[in-house]
């Protein structure tokens, strides 16, 4: 577990990057984004009525319609009674780890859920997510609502955690190479350990690493977990400009391990 | 996906249960105590200070003490700072499955959630659930929070739905049984499916039946999905009496094969 480094008396310190701080990343906006677009599910806050004036949470299934959650409900769920009579609601989204839960990222989006009315876009966003809501999208007592993002709560573990500027969100967009980030590392990891012991040797304080495991890959970059002497520490390494599809990421990745090479030979 | 049986124009009706309705099964209380007291993350809604009023929902960690969950929570974290103003608060816990995720079981807890003076029992009730949390536990800004539960709304899945009277949960105990079930389900299906099959054509409609599986166990009896003429059916045969152990189930499984065996003989 990362120790809370905010918290009261302290904790070990985080391990130390073995490249800059500096180095381009995504914002917290864009992580933000990114872990909305990424799951279908969450958890729906509302104002109860009964007891008043509670906030009262249900689990909902949503799509992201741009910057708003958009949710099909059933007029006889509690949620929806709620909404009709306080429009006001909170959507949290969290990421979903086998791992330490608190290390997880996730985001409440707060604002105002009403009723769609042209639902033309919603709908067909809604079903692309969830087709199998095909099934009840026509009952008559279902409809669509959306959450007009007013204030955005970002966490992305221990400690790194900030109130996202609702314009930010806005103009943010999720990660392009996130449905294929999985992939990306299984096939370095697996197919490519020499490419990453060089980007460690070349591109960080870590030159005489011995192994390297990519952990994350987005379109400013990618991290690795080098071993060294003192243990495994993150690194993050920058593409040389955005990239967008899986094919870039190949191509940047091979650059990279070319100018590696050439810088260690 | 199951229909959702009260909603607007219908829809196919359930397979229809292959044993007698009232055959002994657990209360929606005790179904959501089960459920609460098997997870350990959930979704705290608190009243926001900014936006004012809006209910805010976040991710947590929390333990069961009796029918109260209790949180470790650091005052610098936004629900505490919600809470330190409007105890209001309700807990989502919802079960944790790769299925269609609206026919999972949800329970919301509702209630005023504030500060517990006598933290003792708190304290070892959720450093058993949540043993990480022993390296913050005494960090001076985190302290213990408990709900104490007014309402509780438990959602079963597709059209099982209740407001649980709280004295009901209050009442309850979670299933004895819960934390074996899966350990049982898988032995019966993997070594006893000749038993299986006995029980489905002495205790159900479906004489003939070749084939049956548990899908579910608890302290009152278990549920199969029995292969029929007309595709799988729902059936629950019930123990003789309510048993607390996997050495009861056992021996309560053993008893009914017998029983089968000789009705069948």
């Amino acid at each position: 577990m990362s120790p809370p480094q905010e918290h009261g008396r302290g904790g070990a310190p985080a391990e130390a990057p073995l490249t800059p701080e500096d180095t381009p990343a995504p914002s917290h906006a864009e992580r933000a984004r990114t872990l909305a677009a990424s799951r279908g599910v969450g958890t729906l806050a509302t104002v109860a009525q009964d007891p008043a004036g509670f906030p009262y949470g249900s689990f909902v299934t949503f799509a992201m319609l741009g910057p708003d959650p958009v949710f099909l409900v059933s007029q006889m769920a509690a949620h929806t009674k709620h909404l009709r009579a306080d429009p006001r609601a909170s959507l949290l989204v969290a990421e979903d780890s086998e791992a330490d839960p608190l290390a997880n990222g996730r985001v409440t989006l707060v604002g105002p859920c009403e009723p769609v009315d042209e639902p033309a876009e919603a709908r067909e966003t809604f079903l692309a997510a969830h087709p199998g809501a095909a099934y009840y999208v026509d009952f008559t007592d279902f409809g669509f609502y959306r959450l007009d993002v007013q204030a955005v709560r970002y966490i992305g573990g221990y400690g790194r955690m900030s109130w996202v500027d609702v314009d930010a969100w806005r103009g943010a967009s999720p990660d392009p190479l996130a449905p294929h980030a999985s992939g990306i590392l299984e096939h370095m990891n697996a197919d490519h350990a020499d490419a990453l012991v060089a980007y460690a040797r070349a591109f960080t304080r870590a030159t005489t690493a011995q192994a390297s495991v990519m952990t994350g890959v987005d379109r400013y970059g990618f991290e690795m977990s080098v071993e060294t002497e003192r243990g495994p520490r993150p690194a993050r390494i920058a593409f040389d400009a955005p990239i967008e599809t899986p094919t870039d990421a190949r191509k940047a990745l091979v650059a990279l391990v070319k100018k590696a090479r050439a810088s260690l030979a």
